[in-house]
């Protein structure tokens, strides 16, 4: 049963603060995408603020695009008291696996702040997972392995606390007994250099509203490939048009429209 | 008697630089704006160059939009300069009330620097003059309390050396003796995730050119409002395609339409 | 002989990674246009991780358009990985010329990294020359100098070991053996604030496929004034939506389109 489109109306009704700990690249597109769904972007990353903005929030986002170590140091301690408040953290562990340090900092990361929802493209979550022959280029996956098998493995070192959504062609997501397939999306949708980051932002707005993080982690990844397929639809000259179409086919998608063309099986 | 075409004007012929130490989520918004009414957009965040930038400028731009402590250390020493030097800092608190690093950075740079203009929203401004009730989700003004009070009591508190411009439905500024409001705007805009910092960019654009720095900033949120509506007449696909007709129509205002648009009341 | 299509069909088989250690203000515009050549875009800037990211990258960017001096650190050790590996670094020295400290950066880096291609607009390769009267205020060149001057004077200081590329009306590309001129390019072009900064991404993108830097260089310019020709030819509101519009011009730009409009001059 996908519970969809009562959680997209919950965001709107509610208006929930989503604090993210992000990279430089793309942290305007994960505010706009948040504002765009109906909920309440900030961003901090001051040692001195970070926890008490945390416990404001409803949902937070840990993103390591752009990671260096003082900034690892906030999302810890940002990540350990929104675990003690219990406020979800969707972690996005951007190109772990193309260096040493960022797939270190990510599986600390992963050890110490319990994330509620982990997000990421094939080969970052396969290179997380300790799939072999995965390969990623900077933040690009190039051989992404078997979603499920890497989420699997993942979530069996992790104790099954977490939902691993892993985005692509096909996205696949699981908490280690329900297993969901979005078939929503869009050619350009990859093109686009912020989307898994807006992923992840999506992923926070419908955790903050939803405990059932597989719940609510699915509609996310349905409601970015849902919005994809309605911003293609009129004439477009390319993926930065695209990426403004996308935007405001979020903030215009209602309930019921989300509900009659998510392509979702959940099993 | 509103004076703000003639400063726009002045604006286009001088072409002044405007120093920024701003957030990393809109900052490629405050550059784009700056820009686009016809200015010259710098950015520079380095202990090393801020004092010699904020020289060369002609009016500057402090945003705690994601503050850390070296960039506060930044932001004072570059305000003093600027202070020295009779550069007008517009100061835009951004997230003032929402923890208490931000409340207490604010107030700091407050009595630091000397800002020509604060602009805020109407609960950033009421939180920092201690009007209570007021509340702010992460940036979000959500209970704004009455802005001319927020306003005053700033001013008290700062012997009057400042304008105090509150952004809302109505943007209202004040220098103690005049006040202004401003009623152009659209519903759209505040759904923009940058902005409110934009219009800081835009108040230090006219404060470069126009030392009345009560003129400066109701000519730029007035600006802004007529811009906003200008953005809303082409059908728009929503918030995102918004922010690029917006800049636009900033690009190509004119005085004489400037004159002819501006709905606003000074007393 | 301009090889700039097949320079341009390479790109887009190759898929070339491009590590930029860059500015915050247009870090998303780099990202955005790297993807519309057909690259692929990194962004990485901690110590830990730049050289191993340098090495895995076809070539790298570097831009000092928000410098600090941790990050300088990050740029002399990415790019001394770089030059041992032959990895082809583009400079890009944002706003030399007008703080002593970022003058004084810019030739730091000159001297210890070896840049494949320098590119700066006429006020920053004139100030790094030592060029009499060019002038810069922020980022924008006001006096510009005699681009083959500033850029021949500054290849002398180089020992001929890079290209320098200078953009402007006309842009003007030399090894100091063959001289470029780029003639395309739309009015609206330097009106866009990140244009600049995404000419040097482009440079890395064609410089990473063709080991002759010159014709590298010179073929990123064409395709950058060519694609901001095509921009322009639909209606469009203003800066903000070219800008939208380049972007997705170089996403279809293809190499017939590209070597019947170039309009370029070798000597």
């Amino acid at each position: 049963m996908f519970k969809g489109a009562e959680i997209l109306e919950k965001i709107r009704r509610e208006r929930p603060l989503i604090h993210h700990i992000t990279n430089s690249v793309t942290c305007g597109d994960c505010a706009d995408i948040t504002a765009s769904i109906g909920a309440l972007p900030v961003m901090a990353f001051a040692l001195e603020e970070v926890e008490e903005m945390a416990e404001a929030a409803s949902a937070a986002v840990i993103n390591i695009g752009t990671l260096v170590p003082h900034q690892l140091e906030a999302m810890l301690k940002m990540g350990k008291k929104a675990g003690e408040k219990g406020i979800p953290v969707v972690f996005d562990p951007v190109g772990a696996g193309a260096t040493a340090y960022r797939s270190k900092a990510a599986l600390h990361l992963l050890k110490t702040i319990k994330p509620a929802i982990i997000k990421g493209n094939g080969a970052e979550i396969g290179s997380l997972a300790g799939v072999k022959g995965v390969k990623i280029s900077g933040i690009q996956s190039i051989t992404a392995g078997d979603p499920l098998e890497g989420a699997g493995r993942l979530l069996t070192a992790l104790d099954y606390r977490a939902v691993v959504a892993v985005t692509g062609p096909v996205d696949v997501i699981t908490d280690g007994k329900r297993v969901a397939r979005v078939f929503n999306g869009h050619s350009l949708l990859p093109l686009v250099v912020g989307s898994g980051c807006m992923s992840a932002s999506l992923a926070a707005a419908f955790a903050a509203v939803e405990k059932d993080y597989f719940q609510a982690a699915a509609a996310a990844l349905a409601a970015m490939g849902v919005a994809g397929e309605i911003a293609a639809e009129k004439g477009i000259t390319g993926p930065a048009e695209y990426k403004v179409r996308l935007l405001d086919a979020l903030f215009h998608l209602n309930a019921q429209e989300f509900s009659s063309r998510a392509r979702i099986e959940i099993r």
